[in-house]
């Protein structure tokens, strides 16, 4: 009997520049094969998904509140998979499990580190790696947007962004505009997932299109970027503006213009205008609301998956890293690989 | 009968530049006596507050959402007089009123312009130019202090600043650290308004000592100066910490480093750091709020109301306003006038 090698993406350097490819600091290896032990299993990956924090994780250092990839070990990230051997009761061959152990053909876990998809809430297994979640938890809880609102989301065609974009739609937001980069994804914005309005930050000027856009100001802003387009929100916040914060894309790409803004005190102050960093992580309860919602939303065609499905193996993944930095992408980046 | 021409302070041209001191635009001049038309009063004015906020609103624009001065018409700011003259039942001669048209000998106040002082709340009426208001909402409303708190404020010599630190410290919090500049405004700060540490920001090094006096992080920070010190205060922030924002001081003075922070989003991202800037407009319900606890706290002795008290005349507020500015001055600044 022969026995396969899995393939692994492995960090090989760490990144010392945000101009650097994270391309030029991973490798795709083999590795031994590794058994299960008691209460673990074998998963085959199915889905990956690419996503910007991995960038940082990347640096010897990051301010993200979870542990850098090692040098010379595999990187990880969100993937689904099957399970092929199983010495855990619950998860019986057969199962289809999400986990945070991607970019590797095979995964071997424990209890708490993979969690069974359920059945007949998605389209496809796949469709849990869509970023509702944290979309979801920032424009109700901590945005607050509700009937009426006039809306800006930036990164709006990123994987978190069109989620967020659409959410605040279904909530009855009277304006929802979002600023993507280049004419492409602007016209997806508006034309397939039903923006009022799309600004293309490569392009136009952002102040003069946010005036004409939203006269009486905007009242809640969803940034997933940072930098200049954090400050011209704020020059145009309505006073008592709701700003949920969950990205620094902008300080994460090489050619980008930082992703920390010069925070304008004065106008903030006169507009009280309230500014809600939060983070993506997901407690149990914010995954329930989504999950409650986003089926019956989907059902009726209101959130649209967004997304850009490449076809394996690993290393397309590693390419897939590249691109997304420098924006190539739309939605969420999901790598499927062969059966 | 001679007719007396009160004096007032013009404003002779905008202020371009923010190391020009404000005297340097302003004179005092004596204008024709005013009568008061039916329903209003004429005020002799027994003390004029001045603030930092007149220095930018002799600029020909500002961010602060009330009116501009108006070159040459005089310049308005707290005071309390006693009505001399009246043409309004409600307020007969001798009455106390606390108004915003100081910055002269005397005003003439109409009814919503003008609000009697109740007698026995507090020592004098002078007490309610502190600004005891602001930063009760700032410390309870806004980064809602309370018992364990570890509690930042920044220019903690200053009128609001000295004011909120008391206020924390009323409300039960485990340690307040104040920033001011020079040793004997720390010292005031720790041995008389009883605050358990002072940083100097013109000699320590701000991250050395926050890294010692609050080793857990700061739970809560209430900023009147914002620039570099606001960003040592999101470096020290401990997770979910409440920042109340109401001052850009380093963004009104000449030689300071900018009010404008940069905002590091990583961290605030990574610590859910609760961003609240505020107006201090006041509303009635926080003025009861404040007006019910400070005359309680005062008999208590937990709370002191910080001021320089300086003698008139008005050319004495006019040298007052620059040396404000510079950071001359410890609590609230007043003139009096002589009787």
């Amino acid at each position: 009997m022969t026995v396969h090698e899995p393939s692994a993406v492995v960090l090989r350097a760490h990144r010392t520049d945000l101009t650097q490819p994270p391309s030029e600091v991973l490798e795709v290896v083999t590795l031994p094969p590794q058994e299960p032990d008691a209460g673990q299993v074998r998963v085959r990956n199915l889905f990956q998904q690419v996503i910007a924090a991995s960038g940082d994780l990347m640096f010897a250092t990051s301010q993200i509140p979870v542990p850098v990839f090692r040098v010379g070990e595999p990187i990880s990230g969100p993937a689904i998979g099957t399970v092929v051997e199983s010495r855990a009761g619950d998860m019986p061959v057969g199962t289809v499990v999400l986990h945070m152990s991607g970019w590797r053909e095979e995964s071997v876990l424990g209890r708490g580190e993979a969690f069974p998809v359920p059945d007949g809430v998605f389209p496809g297994p796949e469709y849990l790696l869509n970023q509702g979640v944290p979309a979801y938890h920032g424009i109700v809880d901590i945005a607050e947007v509700g009937e009426g609102d006039v809306v800006l989301v930036s990164g709006a065609a990123g994987g978190v962004g069109s989620m967020a974009a659409q959410i605040a739609k279904a909530r009855g937001a009277a304006t929802v505009i979002g600023i993507a980069g280049g004419p492409e994804k602007c016209r997806y914005l508006v034309d397939e997932l039903g923006l009022d309005a799309a600004i293309d930050h490569r392009s136009d000027d952002l102040d003069e299109r946010l005036t004409a856009l939203a006269p009486g100001g905007i009242t809640a802003f969803f940034d997933t970027i940072g930098g200049s387009q954090f400050e011209a929100a704020l020059r145009h916040a309505a006073p008592r503006a709701r700003f949920a914060l969950c990205g620094t894309l902008a300080g994460q790409i090489g050619g980008g213009d930082g992703g920390h803004p010069r925070l304008d005190l004065m106008t903030a102050i006169a507009r009280e205008v309230r500014i809600r960093p939060f983070s993506t992580r997901h407690t149990p309860e914010q995954i329930e609301a989504w999950n409650t919602h986003y089926a019956r939303w989907y059902a009726e065609g209101r959130i649209r998956f967004a997304r850009t499905l490449l076809e394996g193996p690993l290393q397309r993944a590693v390419a897939a890293q590249d691109e997304l930095l420098a924006g190539a992408h739309r939605g969420n980046v999901i790598v499927r690989f062969a059966g």
